[in-house]
């Protein structure tokens, strides 16, 4: 008789996103000319660069062409790619990462929910609370977390560090060991990130322990202030404790077209293995590399115009993170993020918890946003909107609140 | 301190590959003038299908227009695909599978090694012998695997089922129960396939013994015989203890492109627990969808010129087939496959072994192929030669064979 996994079923329905649908098709049924803006979704809505799309229709005329046909890409990513993506992200900012440590994929999301594999079942994991819920779910899945408390909202072999306001949204070291550790900067859903000197203390802690960091980047992009590091690897010996992530969708707009990459150092060696290899073996057995045409479009974004319309792409979003952010201040609202992310972390008024405000939003501005619980117990009285929408739309949703 | 995954340890080299890579690349040093022919390989060579470029131009267009961008596609796949399948794939033929019964991927090697992990840890799993590397890899990382005996060339837990010229390569029934077992008809590396009441009895088999079969029907449309089941959905009752996994790298050329499916019914029930349920949760949390021009491009091969296309690849590389399969036999070579897949299976002649067969090919006839013996120890004895070729090159081949 064959056997389920049974760590799958401890798996916790996706309550969040379904709810947030449920309400809002419910006060759709009953307000027919109700005009809903949308700010709740991680999604981003402005077309692909040009100069991605021209790589796009010139990679698939290759593959239309008997001499210029490309078959199986190498399982690790095409040499031109994750050259263009070590020189562009890592040597031109002074950190020395090779091309053979990096592992193009398709995309953050599948690169973080896999990763937990190559670790043996019985390491303890850290995430900050909120957090991005596929750390957790993945773990989950890997029979790693123990038993769920309805109580807590918690895991009992997961380790949480709490990021509120209290405490600058910046997470304290756990106070047990751990083993490996979470850490997303620009963070989602906060939209807070922590600067170089930070980020240090938490590279050096890692390699005392004897802990792995698992550094989501995605991000990255939307970095402003000067002391924010864009990598991990700025920092001093992170090349023996972390493993990066990285996203091509909240950048370029690759959403819809999947492709990431993770950096896997040869320095970072567990229990005398090299992870990079045991990551290197992972994408060669079960993975069969991204499309070659969209590792075209991903090399395009490195080009001088390809930059250029990237850049242009996160100051549309930033403007809109600019509108919602100083629109809310200017309504006494309590915010955080938005500068270096494209997410405004708002604090609810008064002690309003998230769902609370979440039905008022809907109903008084009739604007959706995300609640802040949905993401862990401590983004309670929290709500997330996001910079990702149309320039007008957000300033119509940003003025019908100052209305509410 | 961090722990790694131990499983990923047992793994063997990819010995066979870079075995076959080392020396033919001595044989190339050791002779600059050597025109080698592959036939060893298993990608494809012949450009992308009309109909599918113009998919993938058309919905690169649309990617660089605000109103119609999309962003994340739907974990599971578009409808528009799912459809598509379900309508062309299954229902044309009879089989009654629904549209969400589908789930689309970046392709089926994915799918083969992470299905897997929906099943516990304790399940037995039976593979046959000769075998694609996959399924027995994915669950040596899983630990499901035992231990490995060099001198058999076999995993301790594993059970394995012969496939050679006297048993006509149709697996025989497992001694002992197992819990999870897969098959692949037309069969990788072997060529041959197994008859419709063939396939019956396995499935009959599964439901008796609740085990779960993994059907891998990649090469599914290289069947030319009428007797030679396209799904295993063709066979009463497999609904109940079947998945399924499809490509479109064989048919249609997507190796490069990527993108598969795998079909999971509503009653495939485990334990009280549904595994479409358990894998749209895997897709959920771990995988973000094909990309949008690529689930366009695989729609494409279902219209009629799309359809006619795909029919015109496959016989280009069937003439191949059978240029190869009627040339080795009327030198006296006993061959199998080939007429359903684009794969030849050669007995060695005079119990030469794989590897001797492999040097003697090379040296005198400068052509490459794979040893028998790399996909498993009952390979040993045989030779694989692919259809995938140019057809001027693999007449070329054939010919070189029969001077030597």
């Amino acid at each position: 008789m064959a056997k389920i996994n049974n760590d799958y079923c401890k798996l916790r329905g996706s309550y969040l996103f379904s709810d947030i649908a449920r309400r809002v098709r419910e006060f759709e049924a009953a307000n027919s000319d109700a005009k809903i803006i949308r700010l709740g979704i991680g999604d981003v809505t402005r077309p692909l660069p040009a100069k991605v799309i021209e790589a796009l229709h010139s990679a698939v005329d290759e593959m239309a062409k008997q001499e210029t046909f490309r078959g199986y890409a190498p399982d690790l990513g095409y040499d031109f790619l994750r050259k263009a993506i070590a020189d562009n992200d890592y040597r031109a900012r002074g950190c020395d990462i090779a091309d053979d440590e990096i592992f193009v994929s398709d995309g953050a999301k599948s690169d973080s929910g896999n990763i937990q594999e190559i670790f043996a079942k019985d390491n303890v994991i850290a995430v900050t609370d909120p957090v991005y819920p596929v750390y957790v779910d993945s773990n989950v899945m890997a029979g790693r977390t123990g038993v769920f408390d309805e109580a807590l909202g918690q895991w009992s072999e997961v380790v949480y560090m709490p990021c509120t306001k209290e405490n600058n949204f910046v997470p304290e070291f756990p106070k047990r060991h751990v083993d490996i550790i979470y850490l997303c900067f620009p963070n989602n859903p906060t939209g807070t990130t922590i600067n170089k000197a930070q980020l240090q203390e938490w590279v050096d802690y890692a390699n005392k322990e004897g802990s792995v960091i698992i550094y989501d980047a995605a991000y990255e992009a939307y970095i402003s202030e000067d002391d924010v590091p864009h990598s991990i690897y700025e920092c001093q010996g992170a090349k023996t404790c972390a493993i990066e992530l990285h996203s091509f969708s909240k950048n370029a707009g690759f959403t819809g077209l999947r492709l990431g990459y993770t950096v896997v150092p040869h320095d970072l060696v567990v229990e005398g293995v090299k992870l990079r290899d045991l990551w290197a073996r992972r994408h060669g057995t079960k993975y069969n590399g991204a499309p070659y045409i969209v590792q075209r479009a991903g090399e395009a974004v490195y080009s001088e115009e390809g930059k250029a319309q990237v850049k242009e792409l996160i100051e549309y979003y930033m403007r809109n993170a600019r509108y919602i952010g100083e629109g809310l201040k200017s309504m006494g609202y309590e915010i955080f993020g938005g500068v270096n992310s494209p997410y405004i972390w708002l604090k609810t008024p008064e002690g309003e918890d998230s769902w609370s405000f979440f039905d008022r939003l809907l109903h008084k501005a009739q604007v959706v946003g995300t609640p802040g619980v949905g993401f862990g117990p401590h983004g309670e009285g929290y709500f997330r909107l996001t910079a990702f929408g149309d320039y007008e739309k957000t300033k119509e949703a940003v003025d019908r609140i100052r209305k509410m």
